[in-house]
């Protein structure tokens, strides 16, 4: 599937949003929403919600006035209902970020099918579990999708979006759209998998980082340096693989597979999709911009010492 | 071994650099040592070694003076000698960076041995082979020591220094030392290992990823949009394990382990290293500071347009 947004169905200008569930990832979205001027009806079964995400928002609320969200005035656009029902029924879009327990997801998903309206876009948090399995005892399915953010949404603007096999194309568009609207960067997977796509690398690099701490090769505070000084600002400059073309060039890329043991159709394919994407602009006007970044990230991180003792 | 720096004995004020092999990393090398002050001596056998420098030079000076080190008078202070005992026989500090080749590194550390002075302080870049090997041919090999940048030393300021089974500890302290003085960031390895620790994470990374877009999971583009809004910035700010830490709170990374299936040595090691390291302030103030980072970094990068567009 491409990462396409051909007219999508509009969502409202200002859709009222329910968030079901809210830990802290349902809270972040609580802030997010509400720093783009929408009114958010919250529900969750714990006793103190009105407090914990009363005083929650105040911790974030700093951290989005900084990154240009100032919300001041959320006196009557946060709502509190311990039904379902009532919290979802004149919902436009339902953000779901309950516990990662199947069952419990499962059983939620099937009330908010009898609950909502038929036009709702229901987006699911979930990390651990696709929206093919989540929306199993769903009569109809088309309208739900998973949104997944990194760690907290208010802060990093990554959201991986994940259709299931009943999602409609018209519910991928919707989605793309509301979350380019909150100021996110929705990015499709074009197909479920376990963990989703940032999850996985994670998982793949700390497991590398356990074993050289495990094998006495480093600690994990330097390890730590180590990637706050070299991967972390190259990797926000460009991905990994932008990166690798944008140092090496894109006729020598697979120069750094040598040494992998891969098979030759997967660095082909690598290489070939390099090649299409990052071919579009002259090479020095990526590196130009790739380099530029870094430049600004390494000032704004704690390496900026490093700079001023000189 | 603890990274350590107890009454190093001292590098010469503005010591004598020479440069051994000046491709792109060599080149890089004598950027940085430029804008700090030095004088560097250039030994590399291509003919056109003087265009290629002096042109490349001028291409990194702008990203120099972005970061802070204006180097404006660089006459009189780079020389070139195709002589490889001219080139080092005066020189306080000697950074090799030749092609990544052992019989060449092996041959060339037998000749530095006869060329330099005693005090001379050997500085290898390479991330392939280990000091112990490189040094082999070596009579006595003290004062030699792996400091392996990551891609372009002018611009990330990582260093990973790897000492050599016959590394002097005041070799290790030397390097330190230098490194700091050049605005670098170094951080010793407890073990020599292959490829070091910044190339096999990258490695470990890059691994998982071919094999999401070779599975159909993601396109090349997108992965590389996905890790730029999360990991990157994450990562830029905190190391994996201390972003980690500061997510889920010190008693709760073993969780995020769960499904890793890992032996239980080394995840109880990773998190008693992650407590006595990230528990000397307040969690608080570093979550504080990470956050910080992270929103700095943001609107530095790619991400400010979408706020910005709101």
């Amino acid at each position: 599937m491409e990462n396409f947004v051909t007219n999508p169905v509009p969502i409202a200008d200002r859709p009222r949003v329910a968030i079901v569930g809210a830990g802290v990832v349902g809270l972040s979205w609580t802030g997010l929403f509400l720093a783009n001027g929408l009114s958010v009806t919250i529900c969750d079964p714990r006793p103190d919600v009105k407090i914990w995400v009363l005083s929650g928002l105040e911790g974030i609320r700093r951290t989005l006035h900084e990154l240009g969200y100032p919300f001041e005035k959320i006196k009557g656009r946060v709502f509190f209902e311990e039904k379902l029902h009532n919290a979802v029924a004149a919902a436009d879009v339902i953000q779901e970020s309950i516990p990662e327990v199947l069952e419990a997801k499962q059983m939620l998903y099937e009330k908010l099918e009898r609950f909502c309206q038929r036009s709702s876009l229901i987006l699911s948090s979930s990390g651990s579990f696709s929206a093919s399995l989540i929306t199993k005892k769903m009569k109809c399915a088309d309208n739900v999708i998973v949104g997944h953010p990194f760690d907290c949404p208010h802060l990093l603007p990554l959201v991986e979006l994940a259709p299931g096999a009943r999602t409609s194309r018209s519910t991928v568009e919707r989605a793309i759209s509301f979350y380019r609207k909150m100021g996110r960067q929705p990015v499709l997977v074009d197909r479920e998998v376990e963990g989703l796509v940032a999850n996985r690398l994670y998982r793949a690099l700390v497991l590398e980082g356990i074993h050289l701490v495990q094998s006495g090769v480093i600690s994990v505070d330097r390890l730590d340096q180590i990637v706050s000084a070299s991967l972390g600002p190259c990797w926000a400059a460009a991905g990994p693989f932008k990166a690798l073309a944008l140092s090496l060039g894109l006729n020598n890329i697979e120069n750094c597979f040598d040494n992998l043991r891969l098979d030759g159709d997967a660095v082909t394919k690598v290489r070939r999709q390099s090649v299409s994407y990052y071919s579009y602009v002259p090479m020095e006007d990526l590196q130009k911009e790739w380099i530029d970044r870094q430049i600004a990230i390494l000032k704004m991180s704690d390496h900026s010492q490093a700079f001023r003792s000189l």
